[in-house]
């Protein structure tokens, strides 16, 4: 029997990404549901990333994954606040900066809109008031 | 009778600011009145002030009395949008440009949230089935 003879079958492992803790892929998947449950009884959820035990590339591999959308907000209240659209309709990553542009706090939101950008009637009462002081005098 | 016994009344008058038209207080007054019936309501209203003979001046007049909000939203999609909150609450400052970045329409938008802004259901939809598959090939 010839060597040719013997056959060969190649399997492509992909080498192991480094610095991935394995956390990531759960977490997609609970996005997932969560987005299910927003079309399901439009009700919306959160995953706090600050408190999982995420590496940078967890993070990279998990920003990768989602994709970048159309829609990109900033909020400046003591410190700027992004939350920006990811390729996945819904699904928000939203990061709270401190005054020196340190990352305090970072989450997935999973919402038709995040919270923080919707205006509150108590503001919109107050502005509205403002507003016809204002024009009063003019 | 002496001079000095002649009451004198000085009235300031403000000098008139050069370049309005006087279309920018009316639109003051209705952007007050979009308030308060998305207060008493929840309807929302929009001003489309590229359909109105308003003057850079009437513009940045306007812009002025609104003041800056803490909300700046640019949305990707032909072309750049910005949805920037004004100082009052609700009422969102709409810019849309073309890919060559001119002003096609500009909107006064009063709202809880601008409409661009809101994910909808389809597009989740789309995203949630996306993700699944994107999910199974892991």
């Amino acid at each position: 029997m010839s060597l040719d003879a013997i056959p060969v079958h190649v399997i492509n492992t992909p080498p192991a990404e480094p610095g991935l803790s394995g956390n990531a892929l759960p977490l997609l998947r609970e996005i997932s549901e969560l987005l299910r449950h927003l079309l399901e009884t439009g009700a919306t959820g959160t995953i706090d990333l600050s408190a999982l035990p995420l590496t940078p590339a967890d993070l990279e591999w998990l920003q990768d994954k989602l994709g970048e959308g159309e829609i990109a907000v900033t909020l400046q209240a003591n410190g700027e606040s992004t939350l920006n659209e990811t390729a996945c309709s819904g699904v928000w990553w939203v990061v709270h900066r401190n005054t020196q542009g340190a990352v305090t706090t970072q989450f997935i939101e999973v919402a038709w809109v995040p919270e923080l950008v919707k205006a509150h009637p108590q503001d919109v009462k107050i502005g509205q008031e403002s507003l016809e002081l204002l024009i009063s005098d003019l």
